[in-house]
């Protein structure tokens, strides 16, 4: 492609309204531009990514069984209402009404929708595994939409479905598709990693996301230096020692005056604050909940809101308590409490020995506090938030913490949806089955934007070859050269490599601007000094190294490097 | 692809809902599924055959320098309002409000937002021409959807948007179109005609559609059997003799007693049709216009709306008139009407002689009629609809009619949205013009429903070769041969002929049928009546021709078949 044809508008500054790395550089690159909050048009060079992504993935889905098909991105309300999330999905779902009045939502996700294609049609257990996929635009109302492509309100995914006959069935699908992202984001040239993952509001117990490693990623990740162990922060769990008791002494209950947080009343009585437990209350709607973890942790809000079986949760202030029950600020615990309120607790303090907690009287505390012995009506489970620097669950190694974007997540679905829409098969003895369902998803306009917050430097993008919007960027230094830069255009093209050639009249450094923000993989300059030589400049944009080829070469040099990059990730 | 993992329900009868062979056909060969009213599911049959379409309109728009780009789907209220479509569009398109109860509109076409990103970044007359293009899911929220993928909701278009300095700039871009979609429909396999159109609601002036010939298509064209003249019944216009006049005599009242319509009139006075003019009135919303056509022909509602500045219109009924201006039902006519009528005839009333019209007196006409001496107050232009059998405006030969389904349209569209949107450019003298723009539109989905509306028999589609979902399709006659089967589909797949092969556990019967009715061009059957002989029985789709090939030759003879289809259209 010749560049002086090319719509790839490039700005010298960065546009204020971008906060992060890949925003930036794909406005000024020419590649985006926002019409509508979270809502983008892909100029050309944008596209052609999103096209060579797009192909990843659909190989990778193919050789795992997927099935491309196409679903209504426009769906109606009665399938969302029979399933329960028409309610659920709130303000995040944009919906419309057509001229009857009927009303519709756009697809955030499609598990509804493929769900009664399948139950209407599949009736056997011969019909069964299916595998079904579409890459298409998907619609979230977000309530900030930020960060360019990251958090848009319209943005483009590939989502895939399985409906299995069991649970063994499932499990060969989920692992077909671990294979097949794993596959898909080493192609893409990408540094990632799978962690667990909580499931969220698509339900089901099992989930991955597939993380783009990237400093600016809203993910923290948690992952071991020894095993691969690796989680999401909202699901991570450690092994964390907690100091065995001693002789159990009897609760005593301390004067605490002025002392309110853990920091005070840890510095105030001489113990860590891993010696004292923290209360915290949350609203339910119909009441209130304690919530007890060591007073060093955090409340792990994901877990917290799993534990509960999914019931919508709020942190209730200490003059809420105050107000209702009458609780001091600052100096709540859980012994003693009113009876209507279920205490749930962390793992570890059931572990714990000679505690310090609140005493729900003003300016007291008690120590010397045993769990098992002192509180009652708890319910133990995981509910911390887990922390770098602590024990791996399953090895002898540590965690680690990174961050990252989630550019892919694959669930375990189970029955939720085939139950709620009664997706059934007959099995070979003729009795009636709910179909077992995964689904798995891609963020591919995600993917651009993550790739690009993993590879660029200060004067632009270094894009993977297997996603740059062209292999090779041929630069004419003066309009001289311009018959030697056609020249080699043909002939790279007719090789089967993807050229763009920079044949605008403009200066060497605008054009080498350019090329830098543009990010394509080997940039050749063809100048007078190389030419004189028979020879071109080569530049490679991943390393910074340079070269020069001779010019009957470098068809099959580019032709060798591209394939070398190619196949590194294979 | 093995047949027994293909997600492709056939039906045995035709549902009741399907009103067209595509739609019948498409519904039967398991390749698309309803959602709601003119909504529809893509199952992997329908979606390959998409993919295979949209390959071939991106190879030729690109061949035309097209570059493809993605717009939003979801379009801003606020452009529309600029253009002043928000209003014109009704209640054809959907529209939406987001959380932050801002307006937005699914785009039923992309005129308006492709002309905002091209304004705010295109400065200079070096950076024009641009043709830009998508292929994206459109929406019309259509009164009555129906025909299946016809006439949906939700349909999938190629749109291509060209930006030029001048007129002759988008000559040339429109004929690059006109070059384009003729290759794209002849690559498709398609018997198709390109018909001078009426530019409708999206504006400009010129605007040719490309027809696939079929019965079923809800077009009527004209096309001359002598020259390349062929258009849209809304657009076509014919030479038509009119009988010269004698002596002129005076106008004569004439008692009509119960002479009401043409042919009462004709008969009573033992004139042709032909030589009477009839009046109907339309009501403007602010008053009426009389519009005259000669006793015979048939008003063209597109051509007067058009001769009005695309006035909204409707047909007033006799009963109306007479309501308002006291006009006798039966008897109108263009003579003594009142002055704040204005008439709008045809051209070929003026050049009659010795008329027939309504007196407006109940009972009477007025005969010997001279439209050039009695009528006052009249425009002259075509308003006629043109019929087969009349003489072709531009040659000796004679008009043809046949019916058409519109697959693509073309439109120059001059300046209507970049005057309206502020779109222009500095031109070499640094002076501001306006962008001469055109629109092109391929109905992506439409294509596949008009290719089976024009390839199909009694027992199912009949793809053409570069849009068959599977250029061969293996049966194997029973579970003996699917060994034989599996290392046929393994030859051909390794030549790069997709292959669908039918391993299923059926009766050979319900196979062929299948076959039938999916339609994939070339069928090999692996039976053992042939294997004995070491041959498969193959029989063409197309032509129901039969033929034996030796096992070992299927390959390169199946090769040699697709390789002879595909080059015919090129």
């Amino acid at each position: 492609m010749r560049q002086s044809k090319l719509f790839a508008p490039t700005l010298r500054e960065t546009p204020a309204e971008a906060e992060i790395i890949s925003h930036q550089l794909m406005l000024r690159a020419g590649m985006i531009r926002k019409s509508a909050a979270g809502m983008y048009t892909f100029l050309p060079l944008a596209q052609r990514v999103i096209g060579k992504i797009a192909k990843i993935v659909r190989e990778e889905m193919d050789r795992e069984e997927g099935q491309e098909l196409a679903l209504p991105i426009v769906q109606p309300a009665e399938i969302w209402k029979e399933s329960g999330r028409w309610e659920v999905y709130g303000d995040e779902m944009f919906r419309l009404v057509d001229r009857h009045k009927r009303e519709f939502c756009l697809g955030p996700t499609h598990e509804e929708i493929i769900t009664t294609v399948v139950k209407n049609d599949i009736r056997s257990y011969r019909d069964l595994p299916l595998r079904l996929y579409q890459i298409q635009n998907k619609y979230r109302d977000e309530i900030r939409p930020r960060f360019g492509l990251m958090r848009g309100r319209e943005f483009i995914m590939k989502d895939l479905y399985s409906f299995d006959l069991d649970e063994a069935g499932l499990e060969e699908s989920y692992q077909a598709m671990y294979r097949a992202y794993t596959k898909v984001f080493t192609r893409c040239g990408l540094k990632f990693r799978p962690v667990e993952a909580d499931s969220g509001a698509i339900g089901g117990n099992v989930s991955q996301e597939f993380m783009v490693l990237a400093e600016a990623g809203e993910a923290l990740i948690l992952y071991c230096d020894a095993c691969n162990y690796a989680a999401n922060i909202e699901k991570a769990v450690s092994k964390v020692p907690v100091a065995s008791g001693g002789t159990m002494v009897p609760l005593e209950l301390i004067e605490t005056p002025g002392q309110k947080t853990i920091d005070e009343v840890s510095a105030f009585l001489k113990v860590a604050p891993e010696q004292t437990v923290k209360t915290l209350f949350y609203g339910t709607g119909d009441g209130y909940i304690a919530v007890l973890v060591r007073g060093c942790d955090q409340v792990n809000e994901i877990k917290l809101y799993n534990s509960l079986g999914g019931k919508n949760l709020y942190l209730a202030s200490p003059e809420e308590l105050h107000e209702v029950y009458g609780l001091p600020v600052g100096y709540v615990g859980p012994v003693g409490l009113d009876e209507k309120i279920t205490i749930y607790a962390d793992n570890l303090v059931k572990e714990m020995h000679q505690v310090v907690v609140g005493a729900n009287r003003e300016g007291y505390h008690y120590r010397n506090v045993e769990p098992e012995r002192d509180f009652v009506n708890v319910n133990y489970t995981d509910l911390r938030t887990a922390n770098p620097g602590e024990a791996c669950p399953r090895c002898h190694g540590h965690l680690q913490q990174v961050r990252g974007i989630e550019a892919g997540q694959i669930f375990k679905l189970g029955t939720k949806y085939s139950k709620a829409l009664g997706a059934t098969y007959l099995d070979e003895k003729g009795q009636s089955q709910l179909m077992v369902m995964g689904c798995y998803g891609i963020g591919v306009s995600r993917t651009m934007a993550a790739a690009i917050e993993q590879n660029y430097d200060a004067n632009g993008i270094k894009w993977p070859m297997a996603i740059a919007p062209f292999q090779v960027h041929i630069v004419a230094v003066s309009a001289d050269q311009l018959q030697v830069a056609a020249d080699l255009y043909k002939q790279l093209n007719e090789a089967g490599i993807e050229v763009l050639v920079d044949d605008r009249n403009e200066r060497p450094g605008v054009k080498f601007k350019d090329a830098d923000l543009i990010g394509i993989p080997i940039r050749i300059t063809v100048g007078p000094k190389g030419l004189a030589q028979g020879e071109v400049e080569v530049k490679y944009r991943q390393t910074g190294a340079e070269e020069r080829w001779p010019l009957t070469e470098v068809t099959t040099r580019a032709a060798s490097f591209i394939r070398q990059c190619l196949s590194e990730n294979r």
